[in-house]
């Protein structure tokens, strides 16, 4: 069997597995970041599971692509930096370095980018020619294909929707701008609305987060299935602020799909309604009604499948971004 | 010698012209719009016009393109709506209804993304791969090329750099949603700047304004060149929010360059600089160093040369948007 390998770089953990071309994961692992945690040590982990991996199944490795959390030099295979990564990685050309190990052409892309990639080839954007991909979580991130191919630009940075500008002197975002959609989205924007509202008397938030030992998303999201009405309000909030976000994504790139994944994603049915009249109220007409704005339906396969995706995406267009 | 035909449909006249492989304008000349205010008409009088002009050139006519000012639906050749032009032009198919009478392929965009597509092929764009154009006057338009490709959306509408949101309760815009990047930059909004700055005294500026028989954008500039510091804050306003607004557009799809036209952008040397600094203070670092912000290089032949471009560019991709 022919299969493409899949490296989801995480802060935290390595995920890696076997794809087929038409995005079936036949065999997955994970590594721990911290002991993998310079170039070397990563590449020799890595390719020693992969090899593992396709021993085990009689699979015959014949490219693997890596998304890592940061801005990479796509051209030439390089991080530029990461986040959330500890050790020296910038400057490093992982694609070369893995590709000494595993012997078969290696392709190191954002991690976003990956899971857009994956999700318009085999998830919720699959079948459709313009697609973005929108990552709600502790920051808010992005993912575009048009006209059938990742949007990448001039040094491999689009896709941040999260920091495009909603507000003149809206709250202060993690990169240090004022009011980008992130800002008003992530998980920290949802939390410092949930401790505003737990002074302000909200009981059961307050109650479920005792229990659960601390204030999360999650713990929101379930007091909003509660009942607790504040927590309901957070999350119309978090709608219309990203419907908001979504309409200037509409009304600049007119996509026919927008796909909606991440953790904080996972309140969907929280967010989704006030999400889609926010969309609806403040983008035009006619893109608006063209726009199907949907839930990502990879789930924690997606970080997989994508990277295997940009192996085999990289080589029809040549290896160049 | 082959050329193609570029017909920019403009309200008040249709320019037309020749234009070569090489993107030189042989020849030209402008029908009144309002004597062609009916498609048969248009059809007739351009198709008569450009049948002429190849004749007294001995030009072979290979292909036609027009660009329109509206929202056309490239995969059918089909007016959707148009705007500022009177008649009954909703469901018109222009491009097959002009074929009959040029004899040669026509093919039909909007006006922006034909002059979008002019200054990437020859003008200020050429040489990138990922070029933004954007169009100040009355309106803020725009058009995008990606991955050396028109970006056309889902229905034809992507390019709107105009009405993405930039405020929350900003001014309102002439789309009639609130805080637009358009109702910051439009002649409207410097208009409506000067008069306010007249009322509270701006002498050089009212002077000019009476010399000139009505206030223009054309005379905020002369004022500003003349030393009015109230114009100069005008256009120091136009700069600033111009780079926040280009600042979502280099966030969001890292683009190697951006080109200003229209109008308004004649006003470049009193707008640029704070453009500049507000761009690079709004937007990511690597990708404001990675993008330059320039000037449209076509001028008045933009529009023919954009739409003669348009009628090679589609074949090439095989008539799909």
């Amino acid at each position: 069997m022919q299969v493409w390998g899949g490296v989801d770089f995480g802060g935290t953990t390595i995920k890696l597995g076997l794809v087929t071309r038409q995005g079936r994961v036949i065999a997955r692992t994970t590594l721990a970041t911290r002991q993998h945690a310079d170039p070397d040590a990563f590449a020799r982990g890595v390719a020693s599971a992969l090899h593992r991996l396709s021993r085990a199944h009689r699979a015959r490795l014949l490219g693997v692509g890596v998304g890592a959390p940061g801005l990479i030099d796509t051209t030439r295979g390089c991080i530029h930096r990461l986040t959330n990564v500890p050790g020296g990685w910038r400057g490093v050309r992982l694609g070369a370095l893995l590709e000494r190990r595993v012997r078969c052409r290696c392709v190191l892309d954002n991690d976003v980018n990956a899971v857009a990639l994956g999700e318009w080839s085999f998830g919720a954007g699959r079948g459709t020619r313009h697609s973005v991909y929108v990552t709600l979580g502790t920051g808010v991130g992005g993912g575009i294909v048009l006209n059938g191919r990742l949007v990448r630009g001039a040094i491999g940075s689009a896709g941040e929707v999260g920091h495009m500008a909603m507000a003149l002197n809206g709250p202060r975002c993690a990169c240090g701008r004022l009011g980008c959609l992130e800002a008003f989205v992530s998980t920290a924007a949802i939390l410092r609305r949930a401790r505003r509202a737990m002074r302000q008397g909200a009981r059961v938030l307050r109650s479920l987060a005792e229990r659960a030992g601390g204030l999360t998303p999650e713990v929101v999201a379930r007091a909003a299935v509660a009942g607790d009405q504040a927590a309901r309000g957070i999350w119309r909030e978090v709608g219309d602020a990203l419907g908001r976000g979504l309409a200037n994504v509409v009304n600049l790139l007119n996509p026919e799909r927008i796909v909606i994944g991440g953790g904080v994603g996972k309140a969907w049915r929280l967010f989704a309604p006030q999400m889609r009249a926010s969309l609806r109220a403040h983008a035009f007409e006619a893109p608006a009604k063209a726009v199907s704005v949907v839930r990502s339906q990879l789930g924690d396969r997606a970080g997989i499948i994508g990277a295997a995706v940009l192996a085999w995406e990289q080589r029809r267009h040549g290896g160049m971004p």
